[in-house]
């Protein structure tokens, strides 16, 4: 465990319409957690300690505006915004407390596959945090699909290889799972900065700056079941699942929020450990890779993103 | 994620016949890795890389002989070396593929619990480790309760609070949750070194060098209810569960194997980071702690080990 | 499938307080359907086409008023009522509409264990009932506990073997298991009127019209498990489970509600069949076949009823 | 419940080759009774009591030759027999232990869908039958997917509406769901005769005796996971799951053994009572009701049978 970013923490969202809020709120089962001045409205799981994780912004189309680590001190902050710049990646600082209530200063920057990153070291404690005196496992009881958390995010880009590179040597992540092509570059890849099997996954793509899904954590494969009946009692369109991923090994399902982002709700996967070997896949077995069960990728997985 | 510490990779139990060696093998589900030259038993999960992480040794009583801890390089090996003696305790050398095939170099010293425990930076993969190139999740079907992997493990013994302070100080692991008597010090401690809510516990009792179980880890609910019909069907003697804990949140059964070792077999529990608060309980509300469901200890929880 | 008795489709149960009427409304997760006009509290289970299936009355002590089992016609609740009467249990008419609105008429008689039972062959179908048209799994989303209905109830009460006696002779049950006391009585006895292992049970109990325990049907393991955590997050008191019984199977919990009465949330369990060979128990290996993972029986199981 | 009949209780399958007969014995799990004089395979799941449930006979293409349901009474046998020849189906005797051992004498007749049904009242008990005297839930550790039981199949042919008749005049099975096409005939049915929300399915289809599914009670959605895991480690071809049906609201997966007849593994669905309303759907929601999350039928699902 070399690497002092410590986990995806902040992620903000564009949607449609207040019938998507409520899918956060109410069938995800995030906590609200209020609304910013430019009433953009906040969200966090129940087994988060961050003031708010989840932020949805209104607006003409779907899509991911920036995601954001956090660090484990203000000197890592400072270390890696000077190793960013230092590689090529201008970045921008976001003063404290300005867009994000709670937040401490941000640094911001673009990555080659187009997408807009950002990294903190500092965060109030929500005021509905997990408990820590004789702590009970829930402030209060989960709603909806009880999401836990927000986990990860797959990221669909050109230049993969090149931002896989930056993540590994100037944030020390490493990539437990790598699609290969066949001139030895990567397709894809999963990138850890602890024992998860991915905080962050990249893709090749030809149009920059797209998003794949945000993951949310779910208990396990009973509560995999429940979030689909929700989703299916609510009319929302699933995309796979339940199924389960060779890579990474999780339980999933991948479905549509109302305003077209792709959501998964996830459990499981393996614990990596950066001097397990890297697992490896060829294109031929993709399919496999990422449906166990199916074996064939349909053709929306390969081509929907926002 | 500071620790140069990785995770439990090694343990050394003491069994008293063979009616145990096939618990581990066909009940608990483990693999079979071969015997030492003295005739020792090596075992290993199916999700380990380790050429072997379990070693039965035949003896008059049940119990623990050592565990060890696997660091993340020579380098570290030697400096957690240097700091140990300093810090007190003498450190023996195990040399390379001596006792345990495949395993490098160990150095061995004394806690103040009066366990015996081990680090070691090299070891060879196994010949079933988990696949690598274009990986199906399993190389084999998993048998009996399909135990993942060697996972952690509870000391019961005297000097919790120094023997806290030692991995704390010199491996820099953390503890996500203790329990802390009125004086302030701990009376438990669930230490982790990575994102596990423990990869080491200890709690304090008048005999020292005693263990209170050894934990393997499940897939999740649904195969912890699955192990609860196996043990049952073999006549095994259940201490308590299938529960929950509110420490660690994980999802457990407590039994015994047949030379009277206390097994857990455990699926879940939060993610733990170091940067989030401590979760500390008082003596009081130790049974919810322990057994959230139950809400009280069973005498053998207390006072049965080996 | 001889019976011409269908299921236990209505129980009045006696509840202290407000706090307990709260319990089947919000944690187990049953239908509020409304007052009757002397302020008893009905309610269903989601899956349930009865108007009602559960009345909870205010008094001063917990316990049970009646249960009543729907019949499959008037004729045959005629020629019940008519057998019932010769068999020597003097039946008295309860006029349709009178205390439970949308039920037809009933008629109620005491078995020798002191409890009184009714049948009726008419109900409306509730409101709320399941969807029939193009249906969905629900027709609104489960709450709590996702109670899906009223299963079955145990009785404690002397005179089990004659009770046993007059449900199979007259009421066509069968009983697909039973504990044999050493003179060849049945000191407990598992009734079935359909493909269910029990519709009602009934066990050897020197104090008459003793309630043991009213088991509401979920799912799954993944909602026993649910459960229990809910039940613990609510501070209820839990008497034994999760577990597996071997009688009948079936996965269950047992805890107290607020007032004190016994509830079972159970899953599973085999198909019975009156053709199976019976399946039966002697005294000693009573508690595993209770509870299969223990092996003994609790005290307050044996011993506190209301 | 008023039919005399009781449930499936024997199919005989055609298969390919030895890799078939060992998926139902390693990889589905049933238990392998033994041999035909003739060379056919006879297997039970472990919950099951009759000799043998399931045969299967080396053929050149896969399918179903019969299927078999037992009644309550050799005089039921006889009364079925006779109502069924009036009814315009001539039966065939098939004697005692002749083709399978165990087997009291059949009558096979053939159905307006074109397939054949047998019905027989005697058979003996197999020697691996489930434990009657103070029993453990299994008398051997289930193996691979666990499978409990035949449960059920479904008939792909013409003249569903004829055929449906047939059972619920004569057999006096219901139906708890059925399919109505716009002239009020049904285009599809789920039989029950007992409390199962289907021991025979019916669906309109140009070729006759066509086999859509046979299909094997597991215990639940997380043996469901298990059973998904098990087929794909196989390389088994998936057809469609995990999911859940409307109709039934059982949760499923449907794949395809080695020689080519699809299977089912499910679990769960609700209690079927005849008392209860009939669910019907119209064409337009047929997609929905088979799969509940997917929302559509792949086309083999539509148009692969044996």
């Amino acid at each position: 465990m070399l690497s002092g970013v410590l986990r995806a923490g902040l992620i903000q969202l564009r949607v449609l319409d207040y019938r998507t809020v409520d899918f956060y709120d109410n069938i995800l089962g995030l906590q609200r957690v209020g609304e910013t001045e430019d009433g953009r409205i906040m969200f966090k799981g129940y087994d988060e300690f961050h003031h708010h994780s989840v932020v949805l912004r209104k607006a003409e189309s779907p899509g991911l505006d920036y995601v954001a680590y956090k660090v484990d001190s203000p000197e890592t902050l400072e270390r890696l915004k000077d190793e960013t710049e230092k590689w090529g990646f201008p970045c921008t600082e976001i003063p404290a407390n300005s867009d994000n209530p709670g937040y401490g200063k941000r640094y911001s920057f673009v990555i080659p596959t187009g997408h807009t990153i950002q990294m903190f070291a500092e965060v109030e404690m929500a005021e509905r945090h997990p408990q820590i005196e004789n702590p009970y496992p829930w402030e209060e009881a989960p709603k909806g699909m009880r999401a836990q958390l927000f986990d990860h995010l797959l990221l669909y880009g050109p230049n993969v290889h090149e931002t896989e590179r930056y993540f590994c040597e100037v944030w020390k992540m490493y990539a437990p799972e790598v699609v290969k092509l066949s001139d030895g570059k990567h397709f894809g890849a999963w990138l850890s900065c602890g024992m998860k099997a991915h905080d962050l996954a990249i893709i090749e793509y030809d149009r920059p700056n797209s998003l794949h899904h945000v993951a949310f954590r779910l208990e396990d494969w009973g509560d995999i079941g429940h979030a689909a009946d929700l989703l299916a009692f609510h009319d929302l369109r699933l995309d796979v699942g339940p199924t389960r991923h060779s890579i990474t090994r999780g339980k999933t399902i991948y479905f549509w929020e109302p305003s077209g982002n792709r959501i998964e709700t996830f459990a499981g996967g393996y614990e990596a450990y950066p001097d397990h070997p890297q697992r490896y896949w060829d294109m031929d077995h993709v399919p496999r890779g990422i449906f166990y069960y199916e074996r064939y990728l349909v053709d929306s997985f390969m081509n929907v993103v926002t």
